[in-house]
């Protein structure tokens, strides 16, 4: 016997004694008509749209991303001041959540423009300061993903595009601005950051010529990292990287022994840097005409935002979920925030969640079992990419390449979502971090991208 | 049918067509009758063994390891004038292959009791300088494993029983020492290390009050390491944490960023510490009346030697096998030293070869295939060890324990000995390392040690 589509029947026919090969079949779209004929419409070009995959494929990971720089904001961005910006898409402030809404407040009154949450908030109700997405302004951040034009940020250049991307220094665990906590301790932080800290690293950068970020992840997958919830790895090889250059540029002993405590203290130290060389591998991808890979997924809070290679830099958005997985002591469920931060970025070039069975540790921390399961999650997401990531191979896997490059396409036709490996930050403003766990993106944007890609398709 | 012992029956059977199950059964001990005699003696006695062996296992597995310091081997060994230590059990002069020779002389002109080779030779050749393993120092040493008074060492302290052991610092890839190079840039390495390394990890080691070794090193298997072959992670871990002390203690930039890329430019530079951390574990297993348990294995080129919990401080030896593996450009088998170093240190407590699933990278390298491959030699290892190590565990191997505590009654029955991944050295004096591989400890050495056993049991 032959079982197609629903286990029910086979499961009936193997409890009765009767040979059974179950062929597991779902409808494609889940059977939603309107669905399946706009993926039919593909359907028909689709040695074109092959093609242009394959080229934006070549773009999201064969670039070279090096990481060469740390100045503050309005240097590398040209970040102008009363801007704030944050994580995901664009977001309207009274749909903003409490933890976004906070982080805003705190970094209005870090870079100055008001003492107080009150008067911040006038300030950004009356448009006095504005909000911006971070992928508009060149940029990527963790969580509420907040930068102003003080804050230092580390520049990525992918050497075979040109193109450049930044992100923040990662603020360590505890009360941190990116988890919504606002206190005097994170300020001081922040200002530690600006004055000593980034200072020192940028220095230390440009003393190095830059560091070939592609190396050292390749490195890290293989010491398992997957470069979202675990980056013990990659944190380790760039704190090694900058050992010598930070010995030839310190002046102060001090300063530089604060620096190394706060670099090596921190095991995530990595995330934001790998966000920011993820942002400059997908740009390239951006804009290749007829192209279905996802080049960008960011969550702010409150939507999920999705951009693909052909649609440039317009967005598809629906409401994001709220991870699942393991909370620190006090807190559960019902602590939780939606989803939030462009670190899903990780996952657009292959690694997080889709590299799980790299890092069957992270698969055990994030309540998705052991070796098996983890490997079982990798297997599930290659069935929504278009191939093998050339460099980041897992040693686990006999050497074959993470699933790199999301296609709508696929997306909408099995109905299997990327899977985003997450920290969750508590509800309530000031909690900041409460456990960490994985998410779903919605399907509702990529059925939103899917109508635009047949729309523009003609 | 059920076919039992020899393959060859139960494929003959297989291709004929018959269903036949295969049991891999072998006769103890090969079959030697004096041999099984032996075993069956121990058998008599097996239960105050067992209970010997837990004892063992218990101080093998659960000490407490901490870097502490790095001093000159005179101040930490009490080491003597005239006296060269090197690897493996006592080795007399007119045995000792090329490289541990030429190894020994360039030491002997390094400390300035020579100014030339020959006049070196005629020293050791009198007697006026004299030749002692490390083990029985104090020390481990890799390959040739030559330490003298000046040479800066690696200080491990086992803060569970008190005991220490020490170990020189890694000279890196190339022309070094252990592997019996000898030129003036070995000589230039090794004055540096003395007076400008070692004096500054010293002091930073010192700063810190320690560095937790074990801890260390469960995470570094956790992230790929073997510990013999394959030390990135260890390495980058303890680099990470000499960041700081260093910054603190550092007082000349030049100098700091001269260890630093040193340091962090050396993916082995963990494996003497985690030999010296292996000595200081496996000694307190050393006298446990009644263990089988191997507390050492060693080999100074000549000989591979192992010493035995119940047995103390003997030597069993027999002539050392040569590795097989991948030479590097220009090098074959017939150009490869037979085994040589301290370093099987690591595969005693729990690493190196026996944990090849923890580094399936490394199973790859040397020569030893894919994943399925490594978890074989580990289900092989696990054959003759008497437990899962409870802190070195394996995020492939779904958090179980890599195979530690090598039991001699199990080797000799089952004819399985140690797998020992290992570096390769040129057999002419001066070469270098022009490889890595496996090796196996030689059944000789074993069966010498059950004897004694057998003889002492009574």
């Amino acid at each position: 016997m032959v079982n197609v589509g629903l286990p029910l029947f086979a499961e009936t026919l193997d409890r009765l004694g009767v040979p059974v090969t179950h062929l597991d079949w779902r409808p494609p779209a889940g059977g939603d008509l309107r669905v399946v004929r706009l993926l039919a419409r593909l359907e028909a070009c689709r040695e074109r749209i092959d093609r242009a995959n394959a080229i934006a494929f070549d773009r999201l990971v064969n670039g070279e991303p090096i990481l060469v720089d740390c100045v503050p904001a309005h240097e590398a961005l040209g970040l102008g001041d009363r801007v704030v910006l944050h994580a995901g898409p664009p977001l309207e402030w009274d749909r903003a959540c409490e933890p976004m809404r906070a982080a805003v407040l705190c970094a209005v009154r870090y870079e100055g423009w008001a003492t107080q949450d009150t008067e911040a908030a006038r300030l950004v109700d009356r448009g006095d300061v504005r909000l911006e997405p971070c992928h508009r302004a060149g940029a990527v951040g963790p969580m509420t993903g907040i930068v102003t034009r003080s804050m230092p940020v580390f520049v990525v250049e992918n050497r075979r595009h040109g193109n450049r991307a930044c992100t923040t220094i990662n603020e360590g665990l505890g009360k941190v601005l990116r988890f919504g906590a606002t206190d005097d301790t994170v300020v001081a932080r922040l200002r530690w950051l600006a004055t000593e800290a980034g200072p020192l690293l940028g220095a230390a950068l440009r003393q190095t010529g830059g560091i070939d970020l592609r190396t050292l992840m390749a490195q890290a997958v293989r010491m398992g990292d997957e470069m979202h919830q675990r980056n013990v790895a990659a944190s380790s090889l760039l704190a090694r990287a900058l050992m010598k250059p930070l010995a030839e540029v310190a002046r102060d002993g001090a300063a530089h022994a604060r620096l190394a405590a706060f670099v090596a203290g921190n095991d995530q130290f990595f995330l934001n840097i790998a966000m920011a060389a993820g942002k400059a591998l997908a740009d390239p991808a951006t804009g290749v005409p007829g192209s279905t890979l996802v080049t960008v997924m960011a969550r702010n809070g409150t939507d999920f935002g999705i951009r693909v290679a052909a649609l440039g830099d317009r967005w598809f958005t629906a409401p994001v979920l709220t991870p699942v997985g393991l909370y620190f002591a006090g807190f559960g469920p019902d602590d939780a925030n939606p989803d939030m931060g462009d670190s899903a970025i990780v996952e657009t070039i292959g690694l997080g969640g889709g590299a799980m069975a790299a890092s069957p540790a992270v698969a055990r921390f994030v309540g998705a079992g052991g070796v098996e399961e983890a490997r079982r999650v990798t297997v599930e997401i290659s069935e929504i990419t278009v191939g093998e990531h050339p460099h980041f191979r897992v040693p686990a896997l006999d050497e074959r390449g993470t699933p790199a490059g999301i296609d709508v396409r696929r997306v909408v036709e099995t109905g299997i979502t990327p899977l985003i490996n997450t920290g969750i930050a508590g509800r309530i403003a000031g909690t900041g971090q409460i456990g960490a766990g994985v998410v779903r993106a919605p399907l509702a944007c990529f059925t939103a991208a899917l109508e635009q890609l047949v729309a523009e398709a003609g």
